[in-house]
């Protein structure tokens, strides 16, 4: 059976900024859910959300926070699975604060950090940890790979009808 | 009854920079238990220490982690007592890590931080928040101001000694 | 008797900032004085309230200032009251130099740092200190924070809802 | 078959800070190798192990690279299979330079990347990317987890011990 | 027979920024070329085109990038002409991770970084290269020196007549 | 009546690196006098200290500090003689917070800051200030500048003679 | 005879970020000149107005720059006169270039700083030093301090008004 | 006739981190000379150095400095010739002060930056900039390049060695 991913976030107003993770994941046909859930705000319910992920069938958590992001570390701290942070900008130092935070784990608790508000980039990354023993999605992600060069080829193609007028 | 205070750090190797803080409760006469547990190794262990440490009799919690330092925030989160976090350095960028992983905290969940290495300076804290109770305290609190400016005198006699030879 | 708040601020241009604080002060039935005094420009004023402020009734002074934010150091020189510093975004490196020239203080004199312009978690902060000896206060919080994990399952509802569309 | 891990490194002058992912590996029972090769004084032959890896039995890559640290990048552009980052403190502001260059990575290429110097923390997220299909696997690191939790207990013990004297 | 200079961009929502290097160019009487080629998404052609760079007439290839910005050293990975990096800004920091990511390059394989969108700086550079040997251009490039004294006179004739009313 | 200069300090352990600036006026022939007196915790000596400066015949006041810097900017609030800050190193980030601490002044209230652990030139800078109206200070401290020449042209004699063997 | 202050900056462009210096000048009633020139773009031209500055009647010289701001370091390398260097943002990470390249001087070459786009603290600063030795400007600058804290204390009566209603 | 390389720097204190830059160019074959001189302490001497430097037979010059790092841009305002700038370590923040003043110079006057510390680059990319128009040169890089590899092979076997024991 197919795993899931899971998308999480500390406030409703980070879904703008996170929703390209889910839209990634619904075109590489991957199922997810997407919860709010807080590190400081509600901590029992993100703790046991964790701790009971791998029997619920997600394959990959996806922790998006910002400033003191604690949300992917919680997470990590209650579960084995593999846990993916998106750092948000918006706090200190244009986003410094949250990747730190997210990044910066302690031996043996690691969070698979992802670019600053990188939440596109968390699917593709979750998406290629669940290839790893799926065949048909390794093929897929190598298609998407494939098409991003097309889509290069057509912008260099559009600059050089720039450049030669 | 006294209120005490909790000192709890993420692992053992924080009690050299941490152990300050529990000679300056001694010196203040204010009770103490030191601690180590992890918001990562023993997450479930924190979270409960913090939820019932207002039952325990504690007035407050003393919390010191380094790089994504989530101890602070993680206890934070489990009560409404006040949390004084030490950031530690030893991370990245002089600790900046820590310190920006326990200051920056989301709205309603706050975390009074001391400077980075600042174990001294968190007790002094502790004592102040019980002290805003405690007129005896604040008392010695007064004193042992003072006599910081008795100190500084001595300090400058000295000086003005090493200039007039 | 209860003890009294204070807010002071460097500017009246960091009173949009600040005055969360006081909301939140007011929301949770804490009396409270907010004033305008600076560091830099009224320094034996600053120095004066902070002198008399335990004898005037308060329990906890909250500065708030930006740049070289010398207000809540100035404030914890002068008294042994637990001092909150607001640290203010708007000079260097999005606020970097208000948040170290806040939380770096030397040894024996603490600032309760909280995050860059969190005037409403100071406010909080100030609360968990007077309810350390005050039960009814700290129910009050209790019931503030369990009031968050409701919000946040109102939002996950409308995050389902809009998922399940 | 169970996928093996490839460990790369920029320089042999890495090897002391990248062995303890290569130890974590092994005390898992994981198969690894581990290479020196270099994104910018070998790119061909560092682009043509990520292009040859899934085909040759791996199913993570971990890359270790210092200051504008391109081999993790360079390696997820070829591959895509899951790469982790390690940055390497040495160049500019303590490591942020690798940091930065390592997790910035734009969208569609990512990168999961670890703390600055996590070696360990590297391959306990392969383990964990590996695990997702190997319950076998996933049990083992849920007891390393525990057994984190048990030295963390004994530490404690050993610390009340010291403060009973 | 002239050299040429390639000025190589990562994305074409680079090109504003990057325009600026041709349109210097173009004023110096420097042939040039303008790609869009991108070392994470097409590094097969982005190593390609270095290692034939020489062969086909470049002299200098200048390469923008912004982020984790491999572009350049890409490029300086496969080819012993100079490459001239651009970072841009628009990641974290305001733009501290390209810049880093441009400059700290290993041993060996250096990367010629100007300011973060230097574009204008960039063609500069190149053109001051070509003419280590080029005295013609040499000329043109003093002459370009010497017109910016003339129009800062005029506006310091601006500012004297705006100070004199 | 030749003016003095003031060198103060908040800590007899900065009395090393602040001490060449004391070497420094008295190779300049500048009467000076230092003092340990701390903004945090001598704070009424060092307002009463500046309050008077002017009238007690000092010139210029030059302020050493380290991490939440605050002497110099607790002096120029005092008093509107010219005040120098030299932001020692020593706090986080490499003296980042001094820096910022020191020069990060509002409107009103300037603190000529130098480099950190710039105790030399701060006693420089104070000279050149005395030398505004004394032609012959201003002599001296032109053939000050003259010296270096002289030393730097022997250093360059030194590495020529190393190169020719 | 008054000493006159020079007020220098590297482009036209930074002239509405320089002028408030001059305004404060005015209306302290210091004589001074503002005008165009660029250590990068007329390096000539500013050494010789440096060189020649004291003969030329002026007592201090500010010198406003960006990005690697060298004017001031330029400047104070062709005097003996006290250089008042003004950062100016816009370049990278919100002027910390500039803050660095400014403040950063070598030693026996010192360049008084102050904030960043602080020309009006500049100006003060200019004010203090040719204060030094002239009593009546130094009544002036006692003057608007104590003017300050009548602002203060009118901005804290509306202030008042508003709590109260 | 083959131009030369000027290699200088500020103080005979950075000949240690600047003379592999001086062993680099003698491996390649480029004549070269090293001189010491100061953009501050002898800034006419530096200016004339640079304004002569192409009549002198110099094809590229490196700048070496650290803090506020202005040699290579007061080399860049006197001559058109491609300056190459050295950013040394050693004053705040790991560095940062001196990349940041070396490499945002303002348009038009741009400056080569290498790594912190980069003396051997700096050597490289002069060769390669005076290889653009020198084959023979061209080809001693490539062979270079090319030796780079073999060692990397020779390492990548050693450690083959070691993890085969």
């Amino acid at each position: 059976m197919q795993k899931k991913v899971a998308v999480i976030m500390g406030s409703d107003s980070d879904w703008p900024t996170v929703k390209p993770a889910c839209t990634q994941l619904s075109q590489l046909g991957i199922p997810f859910e997407a919860h709010i859930m807080s590190a400081h705000r509600t901590p029992a319910l993100a703790a046991e959300f964790a701790r009971s992920a791998r029997d619920n069938g997600f394959g990959v958590i996806i922790c998006a926070a910002g400033m003191a992001a604690h949300l992917a570390g919680a997470s990590a701290a209650n579960t084995t699975l593999p846990i993916i942070g998106i750092p948000l900008k918006g706090g200190a130092m244009d986003g410094l604060d949250a990747l730190l935070a997210t990044v910066q784990m302690p031996s043996g608790i690691p969070v698979a950090t992802v670019a600053l508000n990188g939440a596109k980039n968390a699917a593709v990354l979750a998406a290629q940890i669940l290839a790893v023993s799926d065949g048909e999605l390794a093929a897929r992600l190598d298609q998407a790979r494939a098409d991003m060069g097309v889509q290069i080829a057509e912008k260099e193609a559009k600059l050089q009808a720039e450049l030669a007028q």
